[in-house]
This record gives C-alpha cells, structure tokens and sequence, in this order.
C-alpha cells in the first residue's frame, strides 16, 4: 500500500485565507481499528463553512492548528471492521483533504447518488441540493407569484435555490459578482434576473429597486453583510429571510450586524430564521426524490465545477471564498 | 365651550428629544363633520414608539412639524355624527396632545376595560397588554421549564412580558436599568431575576452567564442595541427571539446591528421575529380574556404610571426615553 498525502492547516488564518496556511505531508496509512473502516478518498466538498470552522466554533468544534484540514468527501470502502459496510462501498463523511481516511463507522454513512454520477452525492443530492431544497421549500415556503431574492446566486446553494424557486412559480432575483457570472445565471439557469453587486456604476438598492418593484417577499441569504442590509430594505410586509450562511463575514474580521435590525423587522414584522440543513434530514428522502426527479426531467441543471487533484485543494478553497465558483465546486482526488 | 389645548410637535428631533422640540397652543374646538366625532381626552398612552414616528414612516407614516403630537389616548364622546357612537361612550383612538380630538368615527373604537377602571384600557387591556401576550403567546410560544429573557423589564410591556412568563411556567430574567428598578422587578413583579444593565462592575455577558447557565430558549426583545447582542450570544440551539421593539435605538443616530447576525442565526438556527400587535388583532379577545382573568386571581399585577395634567406629557415621555418609567406610562388629561 502507498503512503496517505495529507494537507494541514498548519496556521490559523487571522485575516484572508492564504495557501500559506497549508502544508503538505505525507504518512502512512492508518489500519482501521475494532469499529473502524479504511476509505480511499475519491471526491471531496469544498465549503464556505470550511472557511468558518477556522473562526471558531460553530455547530461544530473549532479547527486547530497542525490538524489535517477538515471536509465532507465521498470515497470507496477498502477495508473494513464495521459490519455495515464492505470494500467497495461508496460511503461519505468528514474524509478530510487526505487521499485515505480511517474513521469510526458510526461517522460514515452511505453516498446518495439515485443512480446518478458519483459527484451527485455532494452536489444535487448532498449538502448543497440539501440546504438549498430545505432552506427554500422548509424555512420560509416560497409561494408561487412571490418575488424570491437569492445570494451568491451562482454559487453551490445559490445556484439551486433560485432553479427551485423558478419550478415553485416564483419570481427570481439573483445576486452575484461580476457581469460575466450574473449574464451565466439568467440565460444558463434562468433566473429572471441578476444583479451584479460588484457594479460600481449604481448601488445595488437601486438596481433591485429596478428588478423588484413589488418588494422581496423571501431572501435566502447566502452572504450577510452589505447585500442582507440592502435585502432588509427591500423586503415587503411579513417577508421571510433563510439564513443559510454568511460568507462574506467568514474570511476577515468580523463586522457588526445590519442597520435596521431590529427596527425594520418589528416594522415590516419580518422573519428571520436561520437553520442548518440536518436540522431537517428527516425530510431528506422527499428533498432528494425532488431534486432527482426535477433534473431527469431537466427543470434543474445541476452545475458542477470540478478541480482535478488534492494538492489543488487549497487554491479551490481560497478561489470558492473569493466567488470564482460556478455551482458546486469539489476537488477530484481519485477516480 | 372651551377652547382646545394642544401641545404641537414643533420640531423634528435630530438627536435627543427634548421639552424643546414641542410648543403649547390653544385653538377653537373643532365642531365635527359628517361622520365624525368630537371626543373629550381622558387619558393618553406614552409609547416609545412614539419617538420612533418622529424618525420616519414606521408601521405608519412620519410624524411631520407642527402637527399636534400623536398619541393613543382614551377619551368620553361629546358630540357624534356616527350612528356607532353616542355621547358618553368611552373610546380609543389616535386622540393626540390634546384636549379634545374630533375624528372620523371609523378610525376610533370603543374603549376596553372589562369592568376595571378606564386605565385598564390602556394598559392591561391596551397595546401594552395585548402586546406583551402576543408577543410571548403567539410569537414564540413560551413553553413551561424553558428560560425567558425580557428586557426593559420594568416597562409597560416587559412587565407583563415576565409575569406572563411565570405564569406559563418559564424561568424568567429581566434586564432593567439600575438596582431599584432591578430589585422592584424581583421583588414585587416576581420575576427570578433582574439584571442592571447599568451596572459597570460586571459586563451583562456576565450577569447574564451568573443567572441564565443554561443559555436562554427565549428573548422577548424591548430594546434591540447592546443588549440584543448579549442575547444573541447567550441565546440556546433552536432559540427564538420576539422583536417588540428597539427603544435604544430610537433617541439618537440608528447604529449597525449586532454583531453575530447572520453568523449566530445561522450557527445557532435561531428565529428572529418582528411583530405588529395588531397582526393578531383576530387573538384580542383570548389575550383579553386571560390577562382580565390573571389579573382577577391576582396572578398578574397591572402597574400604571400615571402622570396628571396634559402639560406634562412632553417630559412624560422624554422620561419614558430614559426608562424613568415603571410599568405603564399615561397621562391623565381630565377625570
């Protein structure tokens, strides 16, 4: 058997996220101990929240300085001591920026993929197709004839959110940087429209004042900072924000929370929620069984932006942070 | 008859209100039209949102200079060219600073007191009341065992907030400005605690960390500012946070919201809703019903601040800004 080429996070980032917060190593693999699988790592999820587990902790424990970077993988059983899975099972958990994982059983669990690519297993059907179907469908109930405000429109989540909110019969506003990005989002995943935040010629209220006339009725927010200040303007009466994640607070300092909070939600009477996706996985089954279903019948394209090889993870990881993503990014580590 | 007192908002405040931003006159009562109604003044309500109307359209339009001084108020029809109303019928309406108010007929309501004296119709059974019960009841629903936070504890509100809680079965800890005020709340309101934001000794994380160890399932927010964000911080997995109010916020500059939103939101899946009283205006007769019924059986204390003599209703409410107030404050125009 080879070795096991690992990257570590061997500094803790106090400003923007750099390549030199890495470091390659390379040991041997582990044999699983009593209860323990051995899983070659085939695909691995990159993350915003990757970025997030370095400030602190968060629904999970904080990352620590030498450990090797944490990240959701899917990957093959090569040997196992726990009876639910055999070599040659396609399984998925924390497989970390390694090319072998040994963990408990008990944190692994098998890759869905309803007979799709294996890459389906993080993108349409993982965490990503996961959190944008709940945090559209389950947190707030979009309505058909309601104007739906996505950020980070052509990111992993924003990317399905907005496609779903289309097939819900709502009108659909995106938001994401750069012109080349937002023309992408409304004649590739035809959104109904898409503003460039990053356009210095207009502030971005007057842009969505443009777009939506009528008011926002749900945000979903994928961003926080200056874009979910200018969405609590806009939102109608009894509007609902998703609040799915804040990247733009994750890779600096952080900065403090919106004007007009609580003043515009006690006016507006606005709803805030924020959830996590396993807060609704008992829904999973009927979140997949959508989505498979919407894209075999090709109402949701599925956009997968693919990095070939580990030692690429770091560079994948700082580009996603800075939004050079379209649809879901992952690092391919082995086929 | 006599003439008509008033007291006229004759300066938009920038900063602080001061007596200075209002004038007194006195004009020829007006005889009502068609359809409207002259209505004798008794007593009005003090509402920090009162100060809110100054600063912009909120859930009504601005306040505007030299208008007369907008208030709810109870008063005695005189005179009525409605067919609902006859004189001597007590009523409720936007009766302003003033003497006598004379009003469309459609835009007042008769006055609810239950049997109890007129004050109660402000507020037990008035938007204090309704407010607080809704807003614990049908906002967040507050479950027996769980840990409530309510701010301006010592207020109109807040002070129903927590004994309502009580009576619900929950932990209740207040946050009230300065040990009198605290000890009153503990003592005479029952509340378990109460909590000197003034207090420079200690920061309120830590009070509240003393008091609260098991984190907080509720936040009943009054005040939105530095003490929003100390909840936000000390707010439970799954926590739900009832925004009345931002009263910190309306003397003065707006300021940024808390840091945390969206990142504590999302990590935290807490909801954050603002609330209207009269979204639930279909639940009035419940609410009424309950807090006549608590305050019968002695579960419930009614504190009304009472303040005689329209003259005074300017330092009235700039002592309501500064939280000189316990329980209700109103102004007894005439008996």
């Amino acid at each position: 058997m080879t070795d096991n080429q690992r990257i570590l996070l061997s500094e803790i980032p106090k400003g923007k996220l750099t390549e030199s917060h890495f470091s390659l190593d390379q040991v041997a693999i582990e044999k699983p101990g009593p209860g323990e699988v051995l899983i070659r790592t085939l695909i691995l999820s990159q993350d915003a929240a990757n970025r997030a587990w370095m400030q602190g902790a968060t629904y999970r424990s904080a990352l620590t300085t030498g450990q090797v970077m944490s990240s959701f993988g899917l990957g093959e059983v090569v040997e196992s001591n726990d009876d639910r899975f055999a070599p040659g099972d396609l399984v998925g958990g924390d497989l970390c920026w390694q090319a072998y994982a040994t963990l408990p059983g008990r944190q692994i669990s098998p890759a869905h993929t309803n007979g799709g690519p294996l890459s389906h297993g993080i993108s349409l059907l993982g965490v990503a197709g996961l959190t944008a179907y709940h945090g559209l469908i389950n947190v707030p109930t979009i309505h058909a004839g309601e104007t739906l405000l996505v950020s980070a429109a052509g990111g992993s989540v924003g990317s399905l959110v907005g496609q779903i909110g289309k097939i819900r019969g709502a009108k659909v506003i995106g938001i994401a940087g750069g012109p080349d990005k937002c023309n992408w989002v409304v004649d590739e995943l035809g959104f109904d429209a898409c503003l460039d935040y990053k356009d210095t010629s207009a502030p971005l209220r007057d842009l969505l004042a443009q777009q939506a006339g009528d008011g926002i009725d749900v945000y979903f927010d994928n961003t926080g900072g200056d874009i979910l200040q200018t969405a609590l303007f806009a939102m109608n009466v009894k509007g609902r924000i998703s609040c799915c994640g804040a990247v733009s607070m994750y890779d600096g300092k952080p900065r403090p929370g919106p004007f007009g909070i609580p003043g515009l939600l006690v006016t507006k009477r606005l709803h805030m929620q924020g959830f996590l996706v396993s807060d609704y996985s008992h829904l999973d089954w009927d979140a997949r069984h959508d989505l498979s279903l919407w894209a075999k019948l090709g109402q949701l394209k599925v956009v997968e932006d693919i990095i070939d090889g580990l030692e690429n993870a770091p560079r994948g990881l700082i580009g996603l942070l800075a939004g050079d993503n379209r649809g879901k990014r992952m690092i391919r580590v082995a086929t």
